[in-house]
């Protein structure tokens, strides 16, 4: 009963014989091995298109990459106030982009508008040369409150963009999610609505520690490999963080692992919301689920060993907002595990 | 017949086993898990006190992430004009230290010493303010020409140091072989010879990818946390880098592995130097193996499937230099083809 | 009629007159001149103790170089949504800081409060080492929105500060209107309420380029001599940059202009409050007016050669809020026109 | 008898007198005041050519912006080993460039050469993305050494520059000396010469503390005013800084100062030729000598009162190498008692 967060999840065993299967004589290393040159085949595949993709570890590293090749030090990134890249990073982006600002937009349920980004950039520019000038946006699909932008939200977004020349950068760690949500294509919900570079996330997804960077655009991607390199970011044995990707991509293992995730999603949205007492207070678009619960009822649940997080307080609500993630690795049993917990919790309260 | 360098090996059998053992369940993310604890623990007991030890990826990020928190960015490092951090880590410390700079030291075998230490730090003082003043020190162990610092040699580096009131950094990516090749204990090659703060690595010698990062005295390492989530080096399923440094120092896998691949240097020291035209031009301590040798000799071997580097030209040598790097995994077999290529191209040429 | 910025006025006949004075002769460079000395002796004075002082030219440079010395590139400062180190320095202090964020509270009146210090603490710590922790608070005195802390207002910071062991920066860019206003002795208004590190302003009231850092502390002074010199803010010609702030304390002229400035503000403002349609939104407590206009006379007085600008927009407020700025070159008869300009308009749209 | 360095030095009269005629009245700030749009005119026709010129007051900050605007975090510069920028600025170039490295190269004059240049990228492209690749080489003009290059020279290295995708930085700190050397234009030392971007100095020829930096190639400055703002580089009372630059440029006031400052070098060197045991060791051609002398004049001289420092010392000379720098305000009575005093002390020592 561990919804703490889908990076409290394993690894898809697949991915584990993967890596077993990599480790077999010597290869070229820095990347210049054969599993790694077939990731990039299979992404420009999944993604229709011929893109530059770069395989890192974390999705921190995959952001502030990202975004340190398309801002420089002294512009700034438009995204929202609860962005993983603002919130929960620890200044990563500010690092890698070399003191570059974030300029952070509020939002309700984690999704930026066209009209916002305008906003922000009129009073960027009304600043003159005292201001940072933002150079990019970046928006996270699916978001931090578990929901997930349509394709024309994405799109709209994409216009701002271009209107006010920023490059637009998507953080995916969770966008396999994303997409089984839609069920559009990945290059519908990214090239092809006007991103930039994704994150593209397996980590929490079932990857042990992987990611991609990944520019629709070649001229973009300059440079990046040095900044890779002088971050640390460039495995050795890259065989070892690409097979992960293999293995990841292979039989769309990642979107059916996704898929898993949502679906597990809906079935714990369906119980909470038979709880009286608890309101869920986004929509349930992902593996996310945010809900107003009891104090009490919280506490009772932690004691009976289900892991979930209080959330920021959201002031105007009566409860506590708390936080529950599902992953590719939960399991019908532990659903209804917790299923059953809570009706005997709410049998005792009552 | 790989010698091209010690990362173009897979990883250790024990070490992919435990990363499939590890995926198991759900446990906390970002290093609060069983498996980072026990690497903790048994880093204590193989350095004889309590230490204050992170896992990370790769050995780049290791030394980057030490010395930015051992010099401030308007600090320099002392160190050997070919160490790894000067000339191979496309700017990582730089880039980690806030723009700190390298002073770089001459040294034929890549060691340094104190009497340098001493005159380079007479010079940075006598520039004022206009200099940078060097704030550490940080020698490889073993060298980057395969060379090891004997404990009196760091001991008296570390002497140096003192005298000047700078920190001693040991990038030991090749930590293990060093010390096989000395039969020491771990702590007398460090802090009891004056070492804060090790890049103890993992990934040459059996690894995917995971290196530790251990300051001996723990206010030093005071702010790293934070340092290591903001440069996205901080795994949220640490669990599966921990567990390659837990196999890694399991019943000595980590010395054995060393050992081994130090045996494999030494006999392949031994076929080279019995061909007529080659000159070893370096001790052969550890598991690289730095020759002169013959322009077609060279040709030859690599059209016989030998890899192995073409070196920095040294002026003054007859013959271009090359590099031999032998690792846990070379096979006595390995040796023994490359014996019967070369003795049948000297045969050839005779 | 020039009240667009403090900054558009010129440099007081005395600081000039101090400049041609001390181009005599040869004398030392880098801040090694009796001139620099002097300067220190005064400051010593004028703060009632031993302080470590350092001119810089420009504002900006002060804020940053102090902010950097006293938070790591990990860290973060707290600071009032509308400071000028937020809002118009174009990221200069991340720039300095190496990367580390303003962690920005709303503030009505430029003032910010020890409960919010608590709170954004609070929220810091929560976020774990996923979040930046602040290590600073800067607060600015007087505020950008011409308001002033009273010494038990700093002094309420202060202990807020130091319940979080954070550091206490002022941005005195406008620290001597501040100190007219008061009253008070500038010891009471800084170190003896708790300021670690003071940006002390010179430029706006009267000098050409001119501030310094004032350290209270030696020890927190550290590394900043080296920081200032490779940040390009050490003048070689040093006598020139300390002959300004020499000048400047000299029979108290920096009080004098202040006095000066905040009474013409006064003046300025018994206008504005008499003007119909007008109110002024801020207590004038320094050299700054803010007040809502309408439109049309906004309009009017710009074309009858009022320099004056529109601010930033307040939403729920019926007019354009504009602001005023008064400098010590501001005159009894520049008043005076703007009234006669101000009556004209009125009588006009009557 | 001050030869210590140009920075020792007062300020031209012009020059002050200038700074109080711009005193006067309000005028808009930050740049956009008409004595900055006249130097911009003025530099335009020095030039021969539209070019980009933002003032800075030091020759640091003029360095080190110029080198950030034309080389990325992760690139590096090639110099000379002596370089003003990798000896003297304490690491500003890497502060301002993010963290990007000097290549320096040794060159026993100061100059370097188009050949050295190939040489160090094919080692830098040799050695992958493991290493930094220059993007930019910064030639010093006149050298640290007081020699100075050749339009030939100039022109030599900038074809380097073009064959490797180059940039190339001149820093002028004294390139008044070296123009008053050589007798040709502005223009043909330098964009004519395939110089890219130009600190040209001011400060230690007459200025306080003023510089421009000029691209003559507007493309190449993108960026250049908000890195100036962020770095605490602008000027809000930029008038002080321009009317510096205005009168410097106004009626050749830089070149008769250069040209004095030269004439007096030529006369000092003269001197020092004819004391024996003393040996010019650099060809002087600009307003910096390096001789040779013996250990006992060096002392006795001091005494004396002349100031000159002792420099690098330098292998295989017999005697301690001494500097002499000659300024605008350098007078023939100065000369003339530094003559006497050398006489005075040959003859003692007779």
């Amino acid at each position: 009963m561990n919804f703490a967060s889908d990076n409290t999840a394993p690894a898809s065993p697949e991915i584990l014989a993967a890596l077993t299967a990599a480790s077999h004589g010597a290869v070229s290393s820095y990347g210049a091995d054969p599993i790694t040159a077939r990731v990039s085949a299979r992404l420009d595949e999944i993604f229709e298109r011929p893109v530059t993709s770069f395989p890192v570890a974390t999705g921190t590293a995959a952001n502030a990459l990202a975004l340190a090749t398309i801002v420089r030090p002294f512009g700034a990134v438009i995204c929202a106030e609860e962005a993983h890249i603002a919130t929960d990073e620890c200044g990563a982006p500010e690092f890698y982009m070399g003191g570059a600002k974030l300029v952070t937009l509020p939002s309700p349920d984690g999704r930026i508008t066209a009209d916002q980004i305008d906003a922000a950039m009129a009073r960027a520019i009304d600043g003159g040369i005292h201001h940072v000038l933002p150079e990019a946006v970046s928006i996270t699909q699916a978001t931090e409150w578990g929901t997930v932008y349509t394709v024309e939200q994405v799109a709209a977004v994409a216009a701002a963009c271009k209107r006010h020349g920023l490059k637009l950068h998507m953080d995916g760690a969770r966008f396999g999610n994303a997409l089984a949500h839609l069920g559009c294509t990945p290059a519908a919900l990214t090239w092809q609505a006007g991103v930039d570079v994704l994150s593209f996330g397996a980590t929490k997804n079932g990857a042990l520690a992987a990611e991609a960077v990944i520019f629709f655009d070649p001229a973009l991607a300059d440079g990046f490999e040095r900044r890779r390199k002088r971050a640390g970011q460039l495995w050795s044995k890259m065989r070892f963080l690409s097979a992960q990707l293999d293995a990841y991509l292979e039989a769309d293992l990642w979107r059916r692992n996704a898929a898993h995730a949502n679906r597990m999603a809906q079935h714990l949205a369906a119980i909470l919301r038979d709880i009286p007492g608890v309101s869920i207070i986004q929509d349930v678009q992902a593996n996310e689920i945010f809900a107003a619960m009891p104090d009490d009822l919280i506490e009772a649940l932690h004691a009976d060993g289900a892991h979930f997080y209080r959330w920021i307080e959201t002031p105007g609500t009566a409860h506590p907002i708390v936080r529950f993630v599902t992953a590719f690795s939960t399991t019908e049993a532990d659903i209804e595990t917790f299923r059953l917990a809570a009706q005997r919790r709410v049998r005792q309260a009552a």
